[in-house]
Parts: structure tokens; C-alpha cells; sequence
């Protein structure tokens, strides 16, 4: 909600998280009318007891419950449409508080209403993520559109993996030391791995703004290029698959240690049949043998997570698999299994080319979620690379 | 943050997100103060110029910032370990507020701030999250243990998976009007494919509070038993993986459309390695037919999604994996690929031991996410009831 208000130059001032009770909707609401014009809320309006936000709000502004005949329409289409059958709580769903102005929803069977009073707006919306995006979408933002004048903002967001926060911020403090008087802030927003650079600016003219910002931007990707795989929320999967899609190339991998997340990385974006083939998961060291046709000596001499072993691999892929490009991992994602040699966090990948491979060996930590995600964007990372290169 | 502080018996009453400003954290704490005596933050204590929590908090409570040495010595030996330079920055996250109780951070190298007047408290944390984690629990949680008295809480959650909140309300209404009165609460808390019901009690004797939750508990149990397959957040991987190990059984998958998601979740959980063989990840036609043997008339006569196909992906998997269990998947997770008969959201699953397989198809939505996830949770289902039917 924040990203779409932000992207119409709404500022948000706060986020509430409050208990699913009357009580604590309507103190809540009359503190913020203190401050604030407009209020967006989500949650409380499923069919079930504990569900009170419709009721509460209806009171609050003194409006009855009535039955919204195109409401009720919509939600027997619903059930029609799924074979199920309807129940009388699923029937009240249609009940809403006549005043309000309804936002129809076409993924649920909860509306989204919106009320007013002495010039203070409350908008209530399902908690269901996808079906509040879609009220969103279709309804509270062309509204707010319509009905307030907004500030112009402009963000704009480079993402960059490999260094940490504090060695960006001394590559860049010169040119950042700069920025104060030009209106653009700099946020640093590191997650494992990544860290996004984000700049923005608030201002009276949006094509004003976005040239400031961008003439910034472009400052500092000149200062840290190696460090910046994408744009504005752009994931290491995207930048990966846009590469591939965009030369007609295609790519399969073989897993242990992340036993499918970089093929579900891979998979989770549209169209990703254009570049993905296929991959194993071998997690097993008899499936590497079996599957993959890595020597079970290879594997006792050297340890299944060894750079001899990925090297392996990554042949054994190109032995089914046409593709251009193979990745293979092999590691000790913990928190058991690991040595004093290879502790955990240890982790040996391959990537590149039938021609043209790189093998290198990580250390991460401990944790095992972690470990997996580490080891799945250095990989996807090492193939950017290596189209880059090529 | 909320979850620790419920299993200590603390009600949180509001969650507020507010911006990294002086002013908007300073503002936030004066209001809250009127409501509540303590207030734990995260956010802010990076080392880059836009972190600011520091230096307001300690401006705020008039405290000097000043060098822990014991800090110093963690942070070098931070940067030691990991074979890193360190920078002045770096050292900086050493200067703590002269008057504050300091929480070693072994995680990271912003340390946690325990400040006090007046009876309320303030307490700040790092922003990421294994690292406010760690804290919470070395640091945070046993001081409110030692420093306030607590209303015991007790919950209780029943895992479902299968049936919408609505249908369930219906099935449970009479228990559920029976509720009122026991001093017992039940939340109704939907995500896709699956419903938690929460039971709660707040009272004066934890172990009365416990037995009276639990009656209730085995109560709603015993109302919808094939609904239920776990307790407490126990996700469908926990509980498919928790039955493999208990009887020494192993699993294998093929997937199509999920792209590795299924195996991803079944690795996710330590010790994996115990009933996880591994999986292939057979996106393209000729995957299916040249590592699974699926006969490539069969594609082109009854197509990639269907029954004989996913049925033929699972002999595949036998063919390579000497398991229990196999998990065959194929269908059309969109946005494209839809076609009047077979629309996007068709999948095709076969589940089921060398002997015993259940074949079905499902229809899911038209969100590409969704249909992934909700494609592995109902094949982890079908392995959990197949396995307990043996």
C-alpha cells in the first residue's frame, strides 16, 4: 500500500498494527484523525465471528447494514463459478453499511468501503494480499487521484550485491557528502546479500524531480558499476533471466546444498520456459553418481562439496541438457554436517558455458535459510557475469 | 517481536512503522508514553549517514556517546574473523550512549540500547532480523522477565489445511457459540490452502490457563480431524518431513510447473538429508521424455498436464531413486499458457509409493505464485495422507 501511495506522491506517515478488536480501531482512528486526512486499513472483514471491522466502522460513522444487490450478485458468481456452495454467512458478506461508497471486489467476497466525514477519510479493505492489491489497483487509488491534490515524489532505486553497507558508504562518501542541497536522500536498505541504494526526492514538478534524481542515479552507478545488477526492485532472478531471454540463451542446474531453490528462483518468473530446461537435485551422494555420472571416487577422495565435485556436475548436466549455461552448488548448508575443514557454510559452485566455466568456494554462516538464499544469488550472480563477459 | 513477548506473557498493543526521522521517532515516543512503559525498536543503528536512532535516542535521553571498549573488542573481532578491513565507521558502532544498558549484538555490529526515566523504557535494536533475534533472546526478553510482572497467556494453534474459513466457521458454529463464557478466544487466520485457528486465554495461573485452552483445543480437534494436520505454526513440510523420518521413509519429486519449489521445501527443514533423495526439475517436453522416459507420444496425445503423464514422471522417478515416496507435478501456473480446456491454474499431480498412487487434477487461480504454492502444498497433503493411511 505504502509503494502505491508513494508512487501518486502520497507521503505515508505511519503504520499501525493493532488488535482485531472495536475498541482499538476507533481509538486508534480518532488519534490519527489528529494528524492525518486519510486512513487505508485492512483486515477484519472475512466472514467468520472474529471478523469486526465492518461492524465497528458501520456504528462509528452511523450508517445500517443493508444487503448491496449487485454485491450479492457478484458473490453468488463466485461460488457458482467454483462449484461450492453458498452459506448464509457467505450471503451477509453482501451486507454493508449503507453511505459508504462500496469497492467492488472481483477476487473475493469481502467489498472494500469507503467512508467519510467532516473531511476525513477511512478506507477499509480486505487483509488478503492479492485481493487487496487488486481494491487497490481498480478502486482507492484512481480515487485518491480524483479527490486530493498530491506532492510530486520520485524514487528511484539501484540494487547492488557483494558488499556490505559500510564498504558502499566509503566507496561513495565523497559524492554522498555532496548531495545535501540537492534535495536527493540517500537510503541504504541492506538484506543478505543485497543492498539497495535508494534516492528520492519530494517537489512541485515530477519531470523536474525525476531529472534531479536521475542525474544522481547515474552519478552513482559511474561510481560502483560492478556492484549494480538492476533497477527499482529488480531481483537477481529477473536480472538473470532478462539476460537470457534477451540473447535467446537457455540454462539448467544441478543442486544439493540449495536442493531446488535456484530453479525455483529461476521458475518463479513468467515465461521462464523460454530460458529454463530443467535441473537435478542431487542430494544424495548416489544421485550425484547415478544421476549426474560423478565418479563415487571423485566424491570419497575429495568430498562431495569440493570444487572437483561441482566441476562434475556441472559436466553431468551438459550430458542431458542442451543448454548454454549450467550452475552447479554443492555445500553444507547446516546447521549439522559440518568439519573442522569445511564447516558449515562452506559451499563450492561451478557456473558457465560448455567451454567457459568458473569454480569458486564460499564461506557463509550459520544459519540454513540463509545459507541457501547465499548460495543461490552468488550463483545466479556468477552467471550475470559470465554473459556480461561472453 | 510480538510472538516472544506473547510467550512471556506481555500484550502488544500496537505496532507502529514510522519514518527514519528524528523528529517522527521522537514525536512516536512521546505518544506512545501516554499508553504503555516500554517501547522496543529496530531500525536505524547501520552505520551509514542515514541511521539516525542512535543519536536521537541518545540526544533524547540527554546521554553522551562515548566508546565501549568490551563493544570495540566484539566489532574487531567481527571484522577478524571474517578476513575484513575495518573502517572508521565500523569503529563508530562502538560509540554507545554513556548512561545506557548496552546489549552485545555476536551477530552484527550495532549493538542493542536499553535506555530508562521515569519508569518507561526504551529499547533499540538492529534492524536485521537474525540479528534483533538474537538479541530479543540473549538480551531483551530476560530482562522484562526480571524487570516487570507479566499476565500469564496461553495459545494454542490448530493447523488446517483444505477448507475455506467460512466453511469451517460453519462446521464448528455451535462449539464455537459454546466458546463465549470460557474465557477462551478463537481467531480465524487464512492463508492460502491453509487456516490457523488460534485459541487464546489470558488469566492469573498459567498451568489452569493451559488445561483450559487444551480441552478446548481437543474439543475443535475432534470436530474437524481430517482437517488438521499439525500444531503451533507447524508448516505442511514439517509435517510431511516429521512422518518420513518417524518411519524411516524417503521421498523423491519430479516437477514440472512447481520448478523445484516442492523440493525447496522439503530441504528447508535441518536434517533433510534423512528422507530427501532428490528431485528433477523437468520443465521442457523433452526433459520429461529423455531423463523421466515419458513417452513422447503420450505428450503429444493427451499433453504435458494430464494424468498419464504425471503418472509416467513418477514410474521415472522409481526408475532413479530407490524411495518410498514419489511426487509427480505438471500443470500451467500462468500467466500464459492456458488454453480453453486446460486453463491456467489446471495441474495434474500423482502422489504415492511403487505399489499405491493417487492421481489428481485440481483447478487453481490465475496468479503464478499461488498456483505454485498451492500446487505443493495439496502434493505434501496427499504424501501426509497417504503415509498415514499405510
Amino acid at each position: 500500500m505504502a509503494t502505491k501511495l508513494n508512487e501518486i506522491g502520497v507521503r505515508v506517515s505511519r503504520i499501525n498494527t493493532i488488535a482485531d478488536e472495536s475498541e482499538a480501531i476507533i481509538t486508534t482512528l480518532e488519534e490519527v484523525f489528529q494528524r492525518v486526512d486519510l486512513v487505508l486499513m485492512t483486515g477484519g472483514l472475512g466472514p467468520t465471528n472474529d471478523d469486526l471491522t465492518k461492524k465497528t466502522l458501520s456504528d462509528y460513522f452511523g450508517m445500517e447494514l443493508k444487503i448491496n444487490e449487485e454485491v450479492l450478485a457478484d458473490i453468488t458468481a463466485y461460488f457458482t463459478s467454483r462449484g461450492k456452495k453458498m452459506l448464509q454467512m457467505n450471503i451477509d458478506q453482501a451486507l454493508l453499511p449503507d453511505g459508504a461508497y462500496v469497492l467492488r471486489n472481483y477476487k473475493g467476497t469481502a467489498s472494500g468501503m469507503w467512508f467519510e466525514r467532516d473531511g476525513k477519510s477511512v478506507v477499509s479493505m480486505p487483509g488478503v494480499p492479492y485481493e487487496m492489491e487488486h481494491l487497490m489497483e481498480t478502486g482507492v487509488i484512481p480515487r485518491i487521484i480524483e479527490k486530493y491534490r498530491t506532492t510530486p515524489v520520485f524514487h528511484h532505486t539501484l540494487m547492488t550485491f557483494g558488499e556490505g553497507e559500510s564498504f558502499i558508504a566509503e566507496r561513495i562518501k565523497d559524492w554522498e557528502a555532496g548531495l545535501s542541497g540537492s534535495g536527493v536522500k540517500l537510503a541504504y536498505l541492506p538484506s543478505p546479500g543485497i543492498v539497495k541504494l535508494r534516492l528520492s526526492a519530494f517537489g512541485q514538478n515530477k519531470s523536474e524531480l525525476e531529472e534531479t534524481v536521475m542525474s544522481k542515479v547515474n552519478e552513482l552507478e559511474a561510481l560502483i558499476p560492478e556492484l549494480v545488477y538492476g533497477h527499482n526492485d529488480e531481483t537477481m532472478e529477473m536480472a538473470v533471466a532478462n539476460l537470457l531471454k534477451n540473447r535467446g540463451m537457455t540454462i539448467a542446474t544441478a543442486e544439493s546444498c540449495t536442493g531446488g531453490y535456484i530453479a525455483h528462483l529461476l521458475t518463479s518468473i513468467p515465461g521462464s520456459s523460454s530460458y529454463y530446461e530443467g535441473s537435478f537435485c542431487t542430494y544424495s551422494y548416489r544421485s550425484k553418481t547415478k544421476i549426474l555420472g560423478v565418479d563415487s571416487e571423485l566424491i570419497a577422495v575429495q568430498g562431495a562439496v569440493s570444487g572437483e565435485v561441482v566441476e562434475a556436475m556441472v559436466k553431468g548436466v551438459f550430458t542431458h541438457f542442451d543448454t548454454d549455461y549450467a550452475i552447479a552448488v554443492s555445500g553444507i548448508a547446516g546447521p549439522a554436517g559440518g568439519t573442522p575443514e569445511k564447516p558449515v557454510g562452506t559451499v563450492w559452485m561451478c557456473v558457465g558455458t560448455k567451454e567457459n566455466q568458473v569454480t569458486q568456494c564460499f564461506h557463509f554462516g550459520r544459519d540454513r535459510m540463509r545459507n541457501i538464499r547465499m548460495t543461490a544469488l552468488h550463483a545466479l550472480n556468477l552467471v550475470r557475469l559470465s554473459i556480461l563477459d561472453s
